[in-house]
């Protein structure tokens, strides 16, 4: 794949992102590489010249991409958040990202479920998006604990994951309902862990 | 459906819970009605006369099992949690439910993602299941308001939605790490929401 021309890299592209929209539709086994053939005009040979290794290979470089494309939506606030304003601006841009845009669901986050049991590269691939985005989170945890707006005795990490589940769940929960409360409920509540110091009983 | 033998209700219930198994391990659209046939030596005619709908039909009974399922292994302390000891107790049941029997992923959450996009039938059966769930969670909340454990400013479906989104998302995180950790943190937080009234600036 070292050698790709400019054209090649866009066909290739093209085959990722319908890929993509077909898996958070129908899921990684409800997508065919008849399926991807036909949404992209590709014969089988060019298929097999982008992804020798077939429909897993081309699944895994759809995790990469989306990831990739999962995080820089959330830019230039992900690398920020050492403010109040700067979190709000990030959970403004994450809903856009996810509801404004229309998924209504998480392309790293939907492909867990099947990574898990079937492909343990894949599982890898999805594991490391949530630790980069979770790393990230806690980053921004630790910069308002040092200017004292969160209180120094929460774990970053575990905040991260609890904001990171919000997300996730909040998603889940949304998607059925077609309806965006379960998810800012959620992050709403996970957001919580960002407050002033709370005096605690 | 109405008229179903003893043994006619074993074959059609051990044709859903093959189903249910297939589509934790494969998603829906990994699931095909040639693989649950392999998976319970019935016939192409037996599934359909007992599933007349086909798959869709077929997957619609395997949401309901198991959304009945999933709220029954939370007995009796989803119909209690009146004392933060019900809460832990029901939380215990939920963790073993998911990780210590193995399923690390939620049978209905997994079914939300494809069902918003190609079911509307199937996505009211999950968002049900749902609803029955968060309306317990929020009666235990309006219990421990009651007896002033828990803020009484505090939105009840708002905090009921959060913590089924700590168990969705939490859920979605651990499994490809598949490590409890992220599930706990998640849910410990959400949980927060239940600590005596807390003095918030």
């Amino acid at each position: 794949m070292a050698e790709l021309t400019e054209r090649g890299r866009r066909t290739r592209q093209r085959i990722v992102e319908a890929t993509g929209r077909q898996i958070l539709a129908a899921g990684i086994g409800g997508t065919s590489l008849d399926d991807v053939r036909a949404a992209t005009l590709t014969s089988k040979s060019q298929l097999f010249h982008y992804f020798p290794g077939g429909k897993a290979e081309l699944v895994r470089a759809v995790a990469e991409w989306e990831g990739g494309e999962l995080l820089a939506a959330q830019l230039p606030h992900l690398e920020d958040l050492s403010t109040r304003a700067s979190w709000e601006a990030w959970r403004a841009a994450l809903v856009d990202y996810y509801i404004g845009q229309g998924r209504w669901a998480c392309p790293i986050g939907s492909l867990a479920n099947e990574a898990a049991v079937g492909d343990p590269e894949l599982a890898a691939l999805v594991a490391d998006t949530f630790r980069q985005w979770a790393s990230r989170l806690a980053a921004g945890v630790r910069r308002m604990q040092g200017v004292g707006e969160v209180d120094a005795a929460a774990d970053p990490d575990r905040v991260a994951a609890s904001i990171l589940s919000a997300i996730q769940g909040g998603l889940v929960l949304s998607q059925p309902l077609h309806d965006p409360w379960p998810l800012e409920a959620a992050l709403d509540q996970a957001l919580h862990a960002l407050d002033a110091p709370a005096v605690r009983t």
